[in-house]
């Protein structure tokens, strides 16, 4: 398959989806997993204002999917998943908002799995071709209430607070994302970098693995984890996520 | 507000919600939550199919919110919140699958929110304004990947597993749930019994304090807890919930 790109903006009638090919958005209708056409003329991308890149289904995470973000935690057994709410997920360019309450927020780059097909119990080759696409993401976590003193019984708003959900700007089809380069930075300062290659279950294993338990669906998106050391932000930094092969998500960091 | 009653159903052209009232299902056009109309002509409820009541947009759960569920546990000191994914609820009458992996799977009878506006840091006053009704709900529960020696670091499948979220059959609107009687009954027999009143967070609470950070939207739900002891269910069983003015959630448990 052909690499191609996919952007999300917005339109007088709502959010829509383009192909994206040589600074021109070809407009697309109909089902984006399914049936559907693109547009034969595009639209300049630098007059379109982009949203996360896929209408969100569910969201899954992994944790602990990089020997170098373990720290004293033991080696898992299986991924690692937890849920991030629809409404953590903003675009490249909105402002992670950090809520009054928050004490230790970390942003954690990862590469994201965009699904699309619907499989129950599906085996590793199955499960890779249920992988549509990939994506950019920010994993936004407030250590404090993840494992702090202030730590929560689920990490619910540790990992789901409004805006702690950056991705995009573009998804990538048809990349081979077994090997790439995943960088972070915060104010061009690279705080976080490793190859996805390093990632303790690959992206096949970890689709699997939800799927035995989990039916998986068109629109589904899974941040497959991050690698190092991760570093507290705070309003003024900017923080950049880049992928080569896919493209960099920045979000500038702001007080509530 | 008059007590009304709605359900979700099959149509040819997919699911559609329902005005039920005395035995005839009058279809509902439009949006739920905001401008709609009611058809003229009702449908017996017998020649329906029923979904659950509710076409679900974010599922959340509170955790430990009857002191009689506590056991060791301390008393928490705000709501301890989870989600669950849209793909763990059924309806009533759907089967409860038991996933072949799971050692230790208990019914947990709920009385569950339907929100009906988007809200963000809204106070008590404003986010029980935004609860649009009330279903009955059963937080299916695997204990092994819980808090056994299975456990994982998530409940990601111990609370959501496929068919994990039964719900229904019927949202009420304009009922007082705050001094409703819950009881959870396994093969007729009682196994859960207490009124809502006893929540540790009343319904206000844990709506205004979730939405500090997460917002909330038309079509969340929010399983609110579970009282008493748990049993373990097993193929065969049938399960139960019960919640007075509202209607029983029934149904029974299979293997894989």
């Amino acid at each position: 398959m052909a690499i191609q790109r996919y952007v999300r903006f917005e339109t007088k009638t709502g959010p829509a989806m383009g192909l994206f090919k040589k600074d021109l958005v070809y407009r697309i209708k109909g089902d984006l997993f399914g049936k559907h056409t693109v547009a034969e003329k595009g639209i300049a991308l630098s007059k379109l204002k982009l949203l996360e890149p896929i209408a969100a289904n569910k969201v899954f995470a992994v944790g602990q999917n990089y020997l170098s973000h373990l720290g004293d935690r033991p080696v898992p057994s299986k991924p690692e998943m937890f849920y991030k709410p629809r409404t953590s997920l903003i675009p490249s360019g909105a402002p992670i908002v950090i809520p009054t309450e928050a004490e230790d927020v970390h942003s954690e780059g990862e590469l994201v799995l965009i699904i699309g097909k619907r499989i129950k119990r599906a085996d590793k080759a199955a499960a890779a071709k249920a992988i549509w696409g990939v994506t950019c993401g920010n994993d936004v976590s407030d250590r404090n209430w993840q494992r702090g003193p202030g730590k929560d019984v689920q990490w619910w708003r540790a990992k789901g607070c409004d805006t702690f959900g950056p991705l995009g700007p573009i998804a990538v089809r048809g990349l081979d994302h077994s090997h790439l380069l995943l960088t972070t930075r915060i104010n061009g300062e690279i705080v976080q970098q490793q190859r996805t290659s390093d990632l303790i279950f690959d992206t096949a294993t970890v689709v699997s693995f939800i799927s035995q338990f989990v039916t998986l669906e068109p629109g589904d998106l899974i941040y497959t984890g991050t690698p190092g050391n991760t570093r507290k932000m705070g309003p003024g930094d900017v923080v950049e996520v880049e992928i080569e092969g896919i493209g960099t998500l920045r979000n500038p960091v702001v007080a509530e």
